[in-house]
Formats: structure tokens, sequence, C-alpha cells
């Protein structure tokens, strides 16, 4: 397999991920590349995040995905390369590869990291502000050349984990924050199906009520809905609409689950 | 041939296009995909439909083409696939394919169409909002393998086809409405250059006449204009500006087109 | 190498990038193609052309690259394919190599450019309007077929150059306008490092001091610095945030360099 997954903040106007495009062309002609966004925020690690956790198991295995989101990018902060089961990740060490870590755990991969600390595997003089071009893109294009893990760095056991932000349990049920607005004005949260179970709930967001439904198709156009999305975690959307729009709702806003009481058996 | 074109309006932030790549690599690692646009406004076929059909006659024999704008995801919609001449279509039954199917039709290319039943072709557990990645993705892929239609589900005769805005014909000409504003505001009508013929005319929108020229040199920028674009549709452009800014101008408005009388002959 | 780079004024919406891809694949079905940008502003050659000259280096020798800004489209400006050192360029004759062919000169790389005036290996019947699919794009089909540029042209010694906005050398250091302004809101300057030379120098923009730090890391996010970037220039830059915003600042301004006196000797 000689397949390059690129994540960036880089935008699609400037060419910065074509630039690391020639670069690994340069190492790896064999290597096949795509681009998995550009679009992440500017600096928004979360979302980048988040973005990768849901992209990257559908990849088949030796799939290499380098991750840019790098506001410390001439700081000290490590840059890293690491395996996690059978698929490869690169980046800045700062939690974009969080969730796929969070599933190794649960799922009993292996896990191996290494701190990039060999020049030699980088372009002459990087520079101190585009390691996606100068540090990631090389090392991405060696590994698909069959360059082992031990062979581009030192390894580490921690590489950084972030604290992403998680559904809370209540006595009642749970709070869970919106994690991530999609294009289509989608509101994600990390609340799975099994966490949610099968009880009847009261969904609200502010002083809104959702009706849970199992398909857009429930529901007429212009619809305000909640339904387990295709991540299987609960989401609140407007058919064909904006629910961030309806909703003027944002990334950090609660979405309330509130399990009904069963009847109270007469005495 | 093992190309795959990606057209949907999944946008360029989430990385859902990117997943769906994901998906066809991991059945089909062969597979050369493109992406025609993730920018289709959300939910809107006619757009979709408009772009694919400008689109598609361009690509070898034996593209698959994965035309995923689907607002009916979730309900009754069907899931076809299908072949016209040597190119194939996957995606939800709302029309996105009419133009290639109007081609058809006029050019006696072969069809034959399929709807998508037959889940072991498709990843497990279909979500009921993201068939692009459970559906149309493994089924493209399957195809590029050499999977048959037959094989992905069973023959209709009726794949759904849109009623695409169309030019009138009036007593002394045309009521063309525009049916696309590109990047650059430009206003593209579907009148062909066949259908508006050789005769003199003069051209309007709303009280604003406009000259017909054959480039866009032959006026100075900032020029509005109308000339037979690259699609060989009238089209509506200023030179080196944007038609839809200075007209403040959108799909569905109207250029009248009317031919010139041929000068009396004297009695 | 197989490799074809386009790099386009088309924006992302309409899948006129996709229809390029679309002839080429149909002529040269084994090239790989990948996406510089298509966001160039509409008819910025200077953009373009800076953008251009930022990346073309870091592909490999035998590269294609394919630029398509054109606001001279279906004027007399003649259609160009031309090699600098072990790399391809075509597109219209309006400068958008200028920075490769300054390398050119500079690093004594061979030149070989020829007007595209050999219909046969071009779409049948082009369009006035849309070069890039009818010229362009099989062009770059054929050279990574193997065509010669002798074959797909008459030499012609003086492609258009720009004259890109260049650092002025003042009396007491430079003025240095902003030559690019990208995703992040950095300010790009063309004043290198070896003209800025080791000595001591206040910056400003306006009337604000900008302190010159080798890395982002340095000062804490939300601090405007200047530093020398990853194109090997001065630029202007908020740590973790805008400068163009923060600035207010834009292509063409001035970022003014005063080299600090030497301190006078005792007497």
């Amino acid at each position: 397999m000689n397949l390059i997954v690129l994540m960036t903040d880089f935008g699609d106007r400037d060419g910065y991920p074509g630039i690391m495009k020639g670069v690994i062309w340069s190492l790896a002609p064999q290597a096949q590349i795509a681009d998995l966004t550009h679009q992440i925020g500017p600096q928004d690690i979360t979302a980048g995040a988040l973005t990768l956790g849901r992209a990257w198991s559908y990849y088949p295995a030796g799939t290499v995905f380098v991750g840019v989101v790098d506001p410390g990018v001439g700081t000290r902060r490590r840059p890293l390369a690491g395996r996690i089961g059978e698929r490869f990740f690169v980046g800045p060490d700062n939690g974009l590869a969080s969730l796929p870590l969070q599933a190794a755990a649960a799922g009993q991969l292996e896990i191996e990291w290494v701190v990039l600390d060999r020049p030699e595997f980088w372009l002459p003089h990087p520079s101190s502000s585009f390691h996606g071009r100068d540090i990631f893109a090389p090392v991405a294009a060696h590994l698909v050349n069959g360059v082992s893990l031990a062979e581009l760095g030192t390894p580490i056991p921690d590489p950084v984990r972030l604290a992403l932000p998680q559904p809370r349990a209540t006595a009642a049920g749970w709070l869970a924050p919106i994690i991530h607005v999609d294009h289509f004005g989608n509101l994600a949260t990390g609340l799975g199906r099994d966490q949610l179970g099968d009880r009847e709930v009261t969904l609200r967001i502010g002083t809104t009520e959702l009706p849970l439904v199992q398909t857009f198709g429930e529901r007429p156009p212009g619809s305000l809905i909640a339904m387990i999305d295709s991540s299987g975690c609960l989401a609140v959307c407007v058919v064909n609409g904006s629910a961030a729009q309806h909703l003027q709702a944002r990334v950090g806003d609660i979405i309330e689950v509130q399990y009904k009481k069963a009847p109270s058996k007469p005495g």
C-alpha cells in the first residue's frame, strides 16, 4: 500500500498542500495521495482530531495519515510518527491522533510511536514555520518507501492526547456538548448509541424540544430532529436544512437528554 | 480503466469525501479517484445534474461517476447504479444523471440501470444518513473491480429524470432561463448554438441590451456581453468581471432573444 | 514521470478542473494529476505567478505544470508550452511562469519554449473561452505521453515575464511591498534573507513597529511579529492569529526596514 492522506488547516488557496505533495512524490513517486481536508479551522486541533477520528478507520491497512494543524510549529513541541494497529500517523505532538489512540486502548491495537529526531529523513535546512513540507511530508514518503519507525526516530511512550469534550451523565440522563458543526449545519455530539440506550427520552437544546427519529425521511423538510448520525452518535439536524442556522447553535452548546420515568405502578 | 469520479454536496471541510475514498481504496486499491466537485449547493439536485452533465462526456470509457446530492437519504428513494454507453453512474434515484440519460436518448447510447438491493456489496450495517459511504462508495469500488451491474442489483427501466429548465420558443425568438451561475459570475443558459441559429438577434436581460460577440477579446474588460460559452450554449458574461454581480442576476432570470426582422422588400 | 499539476482561478464549485482531468485521462490514462490550487483570484495573474513560484521546485523532474489564469482567453495572446530545466509548463502567455523563468536565468537552467500552433494536439473545435479544457489539458497529456515540445509548436524566445513587485533599497534599508496574504493572514514580502542580511534592523508597517524573531515560538499567541518565512523571505505574522486582520493590511502595503546605525566610536 502506498497511500498517504493529508489533513491540514492550510486552506485551499495558497498551494501549501500541493507543495507537500511535490515533496512526497520527489521521494516516493509511487505514492497515492488523498486530501482528507485542508479546511480545519486555523490552529483548531480539536476539530482536526475529530475529523481524523471519523475517517481513519475507513482507510486500508498501511495508510499513512499526515495531520498538520500545528500552532506550536517552531516551538519545542515534538514532531512525531506512530503506528496504531496497521495504520501510520505523522505530525506534531499535539493530540491530532487522540481518537485513534483511544480506539487503540479500547481495541487492544498495538501502538508504536517515535519522536522524529533524524534530520537525514527531512528536507535539508528545515524552516521554522512549515514542518508539513520540511519534516512531515518527507517522513511520510519514507514510510511508504518502507523505512521503519525505528529508523525515523527514537521511541516514546507518551504522545499527547487531547481531553476531547465528553458527554456527562446526570441523575436524569446526559448533558452532551456539541463537538462539531458540519457543512450542512448538522450538530454532532459524542454521545454514542450505546450510551443513549433504548429507553424513552426527552431531548432539548435550550428550551426547544427535539423529536428523536430514525431517519430524515420521517419528517418533512424544515423539521428540527435528533437522530443517531453516521458516526453512531446523537446529532441534531434540520431535514434538508441547517440546524446550526435554525438554532443559532455552535460547538460547546449542550444537548440535554432526560430519560422518561417508567410509569409508577398502581399501588 | 479504474477511474472513479466523485461529485457531492458534502463541502470540503468535514472529510466526508475523504471517508468515501478510504472505503473505495479498502475494496479497490487500484482505483484512481478524482473529485469533480463537493461544492454543489446543499440538496441542489439540479445544480448537480448540470455539473455532471457538463463533465461526464470528457471522461474516458469505463469511468464510474458517483453523484451524491441526496436530500432523500433515509427515505424510500432507491439507490441506483447504471451504465450509459460506456460510462457508469452510481447514486440516489433523483435525476443527477438526467443529462447523460438525455444524451443517451439522443445518441442511441445503450443504457442499463439497476436498483441496488444486494447488501452484500455494501458496508455492513449501513447508516440512514451517509449512503455515500455505506452504499455508493463500495458499489463504485466493486464496479471497478469488474462486478457487473446485474450482480449489484435488479434491473429497472425508469431512473428518475429531472425536468431541467428549458429555453422556450416564442413568436419572436426565445426566452432562455439562466440555469447556472458559475464561480466567475458567468450566467449560463441551456439555449444551444443550433437553436439560436445564424439570424441577427437582439438580446436582453430585463431592459439591458446585450451585444452578442464571438470571444471575450472583442470587448474591453468590464463590458457586458453575450456569447456562446464552452458548453455550446448562450451565456452572459462581463469581460474579466462578474455578470452576476453586475446585473444582480440569478438562476431563473430570463434572457430574451428576439430575431431581427428581415428588411421588407420594396414593393 | 507522469505527473501533471493544475493551477487555475476556476474555483472548486463548477467542476471545470474536473473536466480538464477527464480530458487528460482520456489521452493519458497513466497520468497522475494533482491540484496546486484552483482558488487563485479571478484573473489575478500575479497571485498565480507567486503561487506557482513557491511550489514548482518541490516537484520532481518531469512534472508538467498547467497554469490557467487567463484573462486573455479568446484574444490574440499566445498559448504556450515550455521547459525550464527538467520541468514543463503549459498555459497562456501571460507571465504565470515568471518565477521559474527568473530562477532559470539565475541558475543557468536551460529553457525551451514553444507557441502551441498545432491543433492536431488539441481537442477538435476549441472553444473561445475554455482553453484549459480544449488546448492546455490535451497538450499536457501529450507531454506526459512523450510528445516533444518541438512537435507541439513553434519555438519562441520570449515568453511574457511579469514585473513582479520588488523590494526597493533605500539609503537606510528597504521598502518591501506585501506581495501575498495567505489563508492564515500572514503577510509575505519578496525581501530575501540574503538581502536583509545580519545587521540589526527596525521594522515597521505604518507606525507599528515589528519585532524580528526566529520562530513563532518566541512570542505568545496574539503577538505581532516579523520573521523569515518558509520561502526564505521577510513576512509579518500574528502568532496563531491573522496579521492581515490585526493590521487591516493588504497586498501592496509597505514593510519598512531600517538598518540601525552602528554606535559612533567615542573620540
